[in-house]
């Protein structure tokens, strides 16, 4: 269940056909996932979005695997079960082990546990973690 | 402000400041954060989070730093200002870069972004993502 | 799946087959969606909040297709699968465009992200967004 | 810093006035706190939220401390800063001990710790747990 | 659909073997849930997740169940539906009425409305609040 | 306190200046606020948001009060304060009411009770809300 058609290719505009086929080159898959055809009914804002996405999650000074590591983090904490399946996926193909993925799982569950404690606790921020002046 | 009194080490109980005094030696500093003062107020409880912690955080399948830019991430997306506060500056002393810190950011913005469209689009998950088999 | 009984007609107490009738009637249509009958295992309530909704989402000083499009928003914010389903249809219902759609995702996923980018950076407020004086 | 007036009694409305006087009487304390004072700026939601909020917290099958609790729960998990605070006195007030309070940071933080490892798995929800039929 | 598979009897390392029969002996329940059996993909973490959850929902200065009705209201508002679903049966077990379960609902629902009052008023909190001092 | 500079014109680089003044230009006024002071740190990003929140800010199919209600509800439900801030004070200058306001509060109060209690009924999603099928 969807609240958007998720368009197959026949249903797809002429742009979002061109998205779709970009998507399969860069991927060397035929396969375009639910999101692309999801959010395609919006052809120019998944363009855009697409185009950004590829930068973002390029190598830089953190390494593509880090990147889809943070990605589950965020969407973990967000409760988007799509992008925790979607970035799982993605991470394990971009050469996840099994020892990383569970390390992962620790940390997002120790996180999860402290930031509810420092919520509850109210804890005052130190002075000393202070980066406001650049003096 | 907080909801419970951030301990100084005259108000800490002895169990609280062998913590405290556990804390300076890892850390190799004699300063002990606002966060381990107010968990103090429940010494075992502050005395098992930090063990743990300890055991979590340490190198593995994932180094330390990428542990924390995970912390961070999560701590982002669950709105923990304290926690926000703590592992950046964590972060920075296990060598986060401001080039790091720039693409973290940007991962983050980027998986908040994509988050909020599959969750108001209620993109069904592909099948292929699916790990539920072991067979 | 639910937690509570999703009531059928026959299953409804008596002032939860009222509030089903008032619901019909009100939307003139004689479909009554699961929320309502899940929450009608505590009829009071039910009534109250129908009753409290009818009131919040008439027209006023905004237009309901305003308060329905905030009604996604916030939803989507929160995860909340069913009421993003719910209100996207109602927004629709409402006379909600394709093109309203687009923006209403654009806006949302802007939002998204730099609420992820302020929090992470911890900016502080500045002081002229300050309303705590009335004087 | 807050985003509409904290009212103080000169300037609050006449039915707003009414709300503060209400608020004293059944609290026994001359203090109204900052909440009300700024949702005043909206008179009518002020008083109709007081008026349910009594109603909801008061003793029924769950006794008013537990409420609390639940209260600060929720508000922990929100990341509600004000609400923490505003509860956390509030069932200190009603007689929460320091053990007690001990325990509910524990679950508090054990069950946020346990959510996130559930969403990050998207373990399937047992079919033993659905209550959807009353037949 | 899960991110990891959900293991089998057989599938099951030893330690998650021996892990599956300590829930079985501790429930006196033949049954193990999918929560365990996909997280036992990690056997050490399963083992001492499930050790000190028995601790921290033991019987202590909170009665079991009010602990229960802590973990739903942290679930609910995290959006974790597994959790919300196996806590929910859990409360249920440990005798939970459906009087406690609506007020339970009530109480949630009204924290979750003043939450997102007290966010978007920004409403400062008052000073009377602080317990950050224990001179 | 934030986790990098609020950069002054003198600290800021020169792509940063450049976008500063741009952003006066298009406001109309001298003031920068600290998010974009703060965000500056990464003059490559910055400048980007920048021209992306223009052009889904601007007039389109819902007018650019409406796109602000939706930032503000967004911002609330996520508990990012300082965009809270930022958005309200930006849906005033473009001519939000005090009725609008409360009404729009009022939107975001009833959304978030009612998404806290469809979470914790687990809602099955009614079959006439999908609209995954565009055929």
């Amino acid at each position: 269940m969807s609240t958007r058609p998720v368009l197959t290719d026949q249903q797809a505009s002429e742009k979002a056909q061109k998205l779709f086929n970009d998507i399969r080159r860069t991927r060397e898959t035929d396969y375009v996932n639910n999101f692309w055809r999801c959010l395609a009914n919006d052809p120019a804002q998944a363009s855009e979005l697409w185009s950004r996405l590829q930068q973002v999650m390029q190598p830089g000074a953190l390494d593509p695997l880090v990147k889809e590591l943070v990605y589950i983090a965020v969407s973990t904490a967000n409760g988007c079960n799509y992008c925790i399946h979607s970035h799982t996926a993605a991470a394990r193909a971009k050469g996840m082990s099994s020892e990383q993925h569970s390390e992962l799982l620790q940390v997002i569950a120790m996180a999860s546990a402290t930031n509810a404690l420092a919520n509850a606790l109210q804890v005052p921020v130190d002075d000393c973690f202070d980066e406001a002046d650049a003096g």
